[in-house]
């Protein structure tokens, strides 16, 4: 599929995570390609021609002629009927994705790969209304996704291996890190990550340890790079030495369980929200995301780079 | 201190991290300065000439002229007696660093700034014998102190405010990211904050979800390029656009307290051990903490360059 110089991909819905994927893939279609585009939102033209460009780094705007690949469809079966890749984005709701999908799977081209942007709805619910359940699995990113490098597959048990592996294929030959992962489970795994440690943040911050700032600036400063690097057991691993993990835990493993012991429990709603909130806003008002992104990018192409070098 | 042209730093401890901060002391150094080092272990001289090079990149070696600097003490009292900082990264227990900052009080300058590298044992507990408890805090690096930039700095109740003011000083002249926390707690904060993520990070893989590799692989190519820019809370704010925090809370609290129902409770000791250390094994041998390192001065070094250029 790669090798084909032909090649459309359909996004359904247009939002933040959908044109961010336009973005994306924008700038990795092969020409005489199409992207094509599909959203019940009124007005989608001149919602995609103000908001697209804001995707990609300043000065850099989409070009007119990738501009003229992407082709505005005004129902689901003309977006999808000449499909490779089906591609939603849609709100996170379960019964409007199940029907959705049965909907994709009466017009589209019998091999197109479904992809669903989801953060927590699993493949296997999605496709319940489906009479081939063997095409859809969960595409993941990471936001922004026209920026970050993670997707995470989350295929359901239903999904076959051919549609697995085509579409690690397809991120592969994009320069992007399609991770799969073995089973579903909630919230997938990079979040989970995120999170747990988002419960201890919220946790130091509610007992008084530590401001929001700070915190932040302790992980800006400390494992955000060291783990843009080298993730948590791979660090862990090297701080051990030759006895690897093993000696890390043997070392400190104490000190890591009382760090356990004492971790926070912290809840949504538990109370922690308001002053957690207003330092947020106090410090950061609103984000500018444009220089984030910028050393985002700069970030991701150095390490990349500096990987390619050892390799040599 | 900081214009002081003659400054003396004394290292207690020439085990990875004090001879990592002599690394960094001695790029750091204003000439004619001097690098005290003491460490009651045998052949201490053969030691640092062998070991403190390879905290220089490659090609990069300690010059003649800086390693003049150093001063090798055999005992205690001629080590601190004209110090104005001393910095211990000696073994963590509790009774020899107090017998230690005890002796220290007794030999060195009444205005010596006292530092301890400690990743666990608390001033205030480590100066339970000094007559003196306003001098000594906990300086903690996020190992390799010669390239990580954070400093955790954790004073005691006692410690004073100046004592404070003059380690924050001695640190952001130096470029580096001195964080104070509030109060002294088990294992400080950046620990705190990673071992939360790597108890998850344990369930996942012990969950069967996701292997060692590839879990590193998902953190190396999201959260960890995009914690080295905007620590967690600046992101989920600016995930939260406008609304900020509370947008973000408001559009996925669910999922995230979902996420936290879900998390693993793993203990040290509880069996998951053999399977994860063997995939670290496996998939690591030992790591090339060089290209690490290299890596991590990169990423550093292109965020510095970055916010700077945005502050212009």
């Amino acid at each position: 599929m790669e090798k084909d110089p032909h090649l459309n991909i359909t996004l359904i819905g247009a939002g933040t995570i959908g044109l961010s994927f336009a973005a994306f893939h924008l700038t990795h279609l092969p020409s005489p390609s199409h992207l094509t585009i599909y959203d019940p939102r009124p007005n989608l033209e001149a919602h995609i021609l103000s908001t697209l460009p804001t995707f990609f780094p300043p000065g850099d705007s989409p070009t007119p002629a990738s501009l003229s690949q992407i082709k505005i469809a005004h129902s689901l079966p003309s977006a999808v009927s000449t499909a490779h890749i089906i591609q939603e984005s849609g709100p996170e709701s379960l019964p409007l994705k199940q029907s959705l999908w049965a909907d994709v799977e009466r017009h589209a081209p019998q091999d197109a790969l479904l992809w669903s942007s989801t953060s927590g709805l699993p493949a296997s619910q999605q496709a319940q209304h489906m009479r081939d359940k063997t095409r859809l699995l969960v595409v993941h990113p990471f936001n922004p996704p026209h920026i970050m490098p993670l997707l995470e597959l989350v295929p359901s048990p239903s999904t076959s291996p051919s549609v697995i592996q085509r579409t690690q294929a397809f991120w592969t030959s994009r320069g992007r890190v399609p991770i799969q992962l073995k089973r579903e489970t909630t919230g997938f795994v990079a979040n989970r990550l995120a999170f747990a440690l988002l419960r201890e943040a919220v946790h130091l911050v509610e007992q008084g340890v530590v401001g929001v700032q700070e915190l932040d600036r302790i992980v800006e400063s400390s494992m955000g790079p060291r783990w843009a690097v080298a993730g948590p057991f791979k660090s862990y691993h090297a701080g051990g030495g030759s006895t690897g993990l093993e000696g890390f835990f043997a070392n400190i493993g104490g000190t890591v369980q009382a760090c356990w012991d004492e971790a926070g429990r912290v809840n949504v709603g538990d109370g922690w929200e308001e002053g957690v909130f207003r330092q947020a806003k106090e410090c950061y008002g609103t984000v500018d995301t444009e220089e984030r992104d910028r050393i985002t990018r700069r970030v991701l192409e150095v390490v990349e780079e500096e990987r390619k070098r050892g390799k040599r």
